[in-house]
């Protein structure tokens, strides 16, 4: 951003705001940061005036959680944002105001062509044109995108049918109490009872344990969900490929942690084998091939739980279309999905020395 | 199949055996056996020598299981196999040699070209050719089969690419039993613990609870499932489209029962809409339409669990591909999928004078 100034700050380490720090993913972007030794100055922990005042350790100091304000932003070298798309919408501004770099991780601004919509590994180039706001993606869009980028590079990519499996942690820390409730009550042989799911804003409510719901997020007007809507159009977005068919059917399920997907893709290379698609997902980055039918080897949420990477297995050519492959993949939703990716397009930011 | 004597029954009765009486499957038939009242004259309950001697209740009489054995089907007119491929290709051909017609419901026969592969309201004119063995098809095809062989026939048919979320019950008692066990102890923070799932008969065992496993049955030499297979092969067969694109995903998830499937389709005929395949779904036998996304109407494993009918709901044109549509098909997989349509089958046999 033209005319943006560096904040003086000691040996290369930045002012940091997180917006949203008591969520499910503000929570795991505090425990990356720690993890990766993020070079911070000074961090801020913003959040509702409800959840303000809480106490939260990171590497062994006590911060106190402040209430998100128009004001809070002063100083800020990067605000991470996850509190919400109408949070983002009123603060990044100020945000960026008070000249600090936004990466929000709500869909706010995702769709705005004046803002990057980044997954480092797949287009770390956009972040240079910012305008004081980056968005982070969507999780089921960052490990589709993560794992089909390099087949795109090497074949061609056409087309893209997704059905995914998406875990309740995505709806955040209410679902996940709710999934654990239900669990409880079928234990113990009482009605399950059913506040949350599939979106909480929504007039009915159905149970998630032991249930799968054809519903994440508001049904848009030609039918399809918010959430597919996003799959679709970010997709695109990212992989800057206006051409590509992209489809998707987004269901919730009884999972704490990771989404998976099942998905279909057309290259555009003739002839490719399963023996190619694997190569290049084995040479790529932030991607773990995971497939050996003969092992009984893929990747499931259980195994990807609180892992960075993006596993992919069952690859499989169509046995009709001479272009079409299957691909199962899975990532933690809340880390490469959410926390870790915003960290991510932090250091990004940091290496290509934008901050 | 010609030749065969019709055993002498009072008023039209017939004699009845069920050969795995006391699996999973097994149990559905006889409950619904006596729920639609089929007339019984008499009623042989036939399992392993393990569960030989249990009693069962059937309409108020205590029935007493007996060993199957070669010599079991003699005056037997219509024999229900549920006891696992191995036993059906063994005593199958002895049911058949004593005159029985037997509906076999394992994978045994099902791609014999000499034995029809019958969904009654999609192809029941297939059972006339019948040389003594019927094959009931797989759970998972059976309720894709019922709701796309009238869209089929309405607007022609030329590729399924379906992506499935399948109930634990589709393994047997055996696997709801470690889905409850893990469901426990998950809810007293204790180690999972994995016997069964993905297959039994197979080297690794991963936990369900709270996971998607992108596995059932065994893997075949081309990548893909026994599962999937079925569901590609039997599909053309039942449809009677050799030109048919299929392919399939098949996963395992904690679900107890209900198949959900998430199925993307091409149509034959140009421009058509959502209303024109909601409307064929809305006209016919066995297949209900749920949808409407401004009342959150769509059919659930949960919701269908226990009913006779497909569910079908979240029907959306394809954004791209003017012939492509996009279904959610839901049916319970030991109902419709597996125990009603076997006595559906039978009821077929007696409609159209076969036995």
């Amino acid at each position: 951003m033209k005319g943006r100034k560096k904040i003086m700050t000691k040996n290369n380490t930045y002012n940091i705001a997180i917006v949203g720090a008591t969520g499910a993913v503000g929570q795991k972007i505090l425990k990356i940061l720690a993890d990766k030794n993020f070079p911070i100055n000074d961090l801020k922990l913003l959040s509702s005036p409800r959840s303000a005042g809480k106490k939260i350790d990171f590497k062994g100091e006590t911060l106190t959680v402040e209430v998100a304000e128009a004001d809070s932003f002063k100083n800020v070298d990067v605000a991470l944002f996850s509190a919400g798309g109408s949070i983002s919408k009123k603060l990044a501004p100020e945000a960026v105001k008070h000249g600090a770099i936004v990466v929000d991780n709500t869909s706010a601004y995702r769709m705005d062509p004046n803002v990057p919509l980044v997954v480092p590994e797949v287009n770390a180039n956009a972040l240079k044109d910012h305008q004081g706001i980056i968005a982070n993606p969507n999780c089921s869009t960052i490990q589709m995108v993560a794992a089909l980028k390099p087949i795109q590079e090497a074949f061609g990519l056409s087309r893209i049918v997704v059905s995914t499996y998406q875990a309740v942690s995505g709806a955040g820390w209410e679902a996940v109490e709710e999934l654990e409730n239900q669990t409880k009550q079928h234990v113990n042989q009482e009605e399950m009872t059913a506040d949350i799911l599939p979106v909480g804003s929504d007039e009915k409510h159905y149970p998630i344990a032991f249930n799968a719901l054809p519903q994440i997020d508001v049904f848009e007007e030609n039918g399809y969900t918010a959430e597919e809507m996003k799959m679709i159009n970010e997709s695109k977005k990212i992989l800057e490929n206006n051409d590509l068919y992209v489809s998707a059917t987004c269901v919730r399920l009884p999972i704490v942690t990771s989404h998976a997907e099942s998905v279909y893709i057309e290259v555009e290379k003739e002839n490719m084998t399963v023996s190619d698609i694997q190569k290049v997902i084995k040479t790529s980055d932030g991607v773990v091939l995971q497939d050996d039918p003969s092992t009984q080897t893929y990747p499931t949420p259980l195994s990807a739980a609180n892992k960075e990477d993006v596993f992919v297995g069952r690859i499989r050519k169509d046995l009709d279309h001479n272009n079409g492959f299957h691909l199962w993949i899975v990532s933690d939703n809340l880390v490469k999905g959410a926390a870790l990716n915003t960290v991510q397009i932090a250091q990004s930011l940091m290496n290509q020395g934008i901050i």
